[in-house]
């Protein structure tokens, strides 16, 4: 792609509207557009990594079984009314006719879906009938919608945001539990490749109204993290980091024992939730009045489990973490190009470069730029970050190649032309 | 996949609230579930066919310079009073809060975008100042809501639906012409990709609210089509099989002319809409107040176009028009899988041919249910749809390998096993 034809271009200030890191990053860099307060574009950067996380995502949900389906964002009041929700969730949005003529065409109101547990359990209902069809793992990557009081954190709290939500329906409880622990486990691959492994903790949380039992958040190290969370400074969790303890469960700090050695030496950090799984146990299946037929000819209610991954939130904490005060830091994984070719020639000789990498396979975003200047250039590649940035120069070519350099990382090598073929071994 | 395990199953009957040929047949084979009126969710086999439509039409908007970005559904109501569309698009929704709590969260109202020229317009607006700048080609592929008054015709008229929405910017009136003549050309390639090309027309419409030229559809043909098209006899047209007009711009069909020819001899057919081009114009430019500096230093509005191709109404399309009394009969570069593969045997002699077609990279439904007739299985792989039946039985076996059939096609072949390596060159 070459520079001077991407759509859009970044911005020397982030607009006075931007709060937070993520959002005044993703901004300048040109990966996002805000319409209005929590509400954004993804322009052809930012969908680029957005399409990487979604995949990444996808590839682990169906390596467990996960079977992909899209379900609309209109959802029939009616359902909502049977779970209660309707007018408990307190962020719902409807969709009714804007003005006297659309109504006149359909007055039917609906919910704009802010979880799909409304639309998955009557649909999942109308095909399984016996615990022959069970377990049944299907999920989706849509967005949805909620109308939040405070939507000013970025990517990290909008009105409307993208979701994996997998939805999984068990005939019994050992296969809930067990399905429940793979989940967890590929959710660790998940972030693992998100290079978030490494900050990213299995958190005990609070049902809230979907369970009474515990749900487990995947909870990032984050400065600016909305949460707060205890760390049990003895415990391993196979799923993260370690393991910790949402605030909002813990009611005497003081008293608090962990739930697994029982000790009580916890670091307390801020974080930011990454995904979630919850136990649903049978509030939807029996809301619907859904059963199967069990082995012995009983009729039972599935027991279901929710699993999210909201990958916009992901990207807003990939900008917080991964980024310094230059601006952003890719992680390869899902970098919006594998290199920044910055080239500083007049002659056209950047053409050979470009054309051999992308050979290669190698993506590459070339800022063949005429009328910019070197330090521009620079500081634009900083800024957009991503991670392998191939410079070409005058200089360069009097050593017989480019110079090779991470974003973020001291020092460069020169590279000679005759090797650029072996270029995505070393380094990309 | 297996077929034992797919979500979901193929229906005897119908629902009665599918109307149309699409809805019935897509609903009965498990591509897609009704919501409610006009609202579907693509099942795994739907979806399967919906992302293989939108690669398609990805590939060629990325050919002719679209850059693909995805804008939010929510749009501010201020974007559509600037262009009057608040109050005169009669199909247009809103979204609020749900429930007063909801409503004191945040009290703003938000369209639900029908199209999205109210949102791209003054995003294009913060980025494009030069005519250097120009053209500037975004496109996405995203849902789109309109509240139709009668949405019974499946997928071809839905309240929530995907659209492929490519808008253009140019300079000038040439730079428009020109460009609009190539995304014809292209939209004409994703139609002969989707093996429609040999049933749609190029067709002249009415612009509507967007303009006062015409507008240019193309039309496939098809006994349950909403239009009319008069096609004429002489002419012919580089974007389709032919060129014609429709009916809405005829106001006296026994002195119409051909624009392009002059004749007066038409074959008069049903047709549905698959894609439009409209010349915009500056209707939105103006509205929005959006100037560029022309090289001569003067400020002018962009002219503006746009293009739209909705996939899963295409799919509507494919259905209707790709079937017969058994089922769909889905052209190979849209099926769901390669290979519908008829697994008759009880041995287990399937897996070794779903291993060796599989490591061909040939992507296969398998049907290895236990408690299945062999008819059942014959009977859901015609409904299902997929080109390419491969039967695997006790016969078969005797004569060294696997029975090979075209959906729709009398006759099969039989295949030694030695030789399924090379299935893929032959069949798939």
């Amino acid at each position: 792609m070459r520079l001077s034809k991407l759509f859009t271009k970044t911005l020397k200030n982030a607009p006075s509207d931007q709060e937070s890191l993520n959002g005044k990053l993703l901004t300048r860099a040109g990966f996002i557009h805000q319409e209005t307060s929590g509400v954004y574009s993804f322009l052809p950067l930012g969908l680029l990594v957005l399409n990487k996380i979604e995949n990444i995502i996808r590839e682990e949900m169906n390596a467990i079984g996960g079977q992909e389906i899209l379900m609309s964002a209109l959802a029939p009041t009616e359902y909502w009314e049977k779970t209660g929700r309707l007018s408990a969730m307190s962020t719902l949005f409807k969709a009714t006719g804007a003005n006297k003529e659309s109504t006149l065409n359909n007055d039917k109101d609906y919910v704009l879906s802010p979880t799909h547990e409304e639309t998955i359990t009557p649909l999942v209902q109308k095909y399984i009938f016996s615990y022959k069809d069970l377990p049944i793992l299907p999920y989706q990557i849509q967005f949805k919608f909620r109308n939040e009081a405070r939507a000013r954190g970025g990517l990290l709290r909008g009105r409307e945001f993208r979701m994996k939500d997998l939805y999984s329906f068990h005939a019994d409880a050992s296969g809930f539990e067990s399905f429940y622990q793979e989940a967890a486990t590929a959710y660790a691959k998940v972030f693992k490749r998100l290079s978030l492994h490494d900050l990213t903790y299995y958190t005990y949380a609070a049902g809230g109204d979907y369970t009474k039992r515990h749900t487990h958040e995947f909870q990032t190290l984050m400065e600016n993290g909305e949460d707060t969370i205890y760390i049990c400074q003895k415990c391993q969790s196979p799923h993260g980091a370690g393991l910790a303890y949402n605030k909002e469960i813990i009611t005497d700090s003081s008293q608090f024992k962990c739930l697994e050695c029982g000790g009580s030496d916890f670091l307390v950090e801020k974080a930011s939730e990454v995904g979630n799984i919850f136990p649903l146990e049978t509030r939807f299946s029996e809301a619907f009045g859904f059963f199967f037929t069990d082995k012995d000819g009983t009729q039972k209610h599935p027991i279901m489990g929710c699993y999210g991954i909201g990958p916009s939130r992901v990207m807003g904490v990939l900008a917080e973490v991964f980024s310094d005060a230059k601006g952003l830091k890719w992680p390869k994984a899902v970098a919006p190009f594998d290199v920044h070719l910055v080239d500083l020639t007049k002659d056209g000789s950047g053409q050979a470069v470009y054309d051999e990498l992308t050979s290669r396979h190698i993506s590459v975003l070339w800022d063949e730029r005429e009328a910019v200047s070197a330090g521009v250039k620079f500081t634009d590649a900083d800024l957009i970050g991503i991670p392998t940035q191939i410079i070409l120069s005058e200089r360069s070519k009097e050593q017989g190649g480019v110079e090779v350099r991470t974003r973020g990382e001291e020092g460069s090598k020169i590279i000679k032309a005759e090797d650029l073929p072996t270029i995505n071994n070393t380094f990309v």
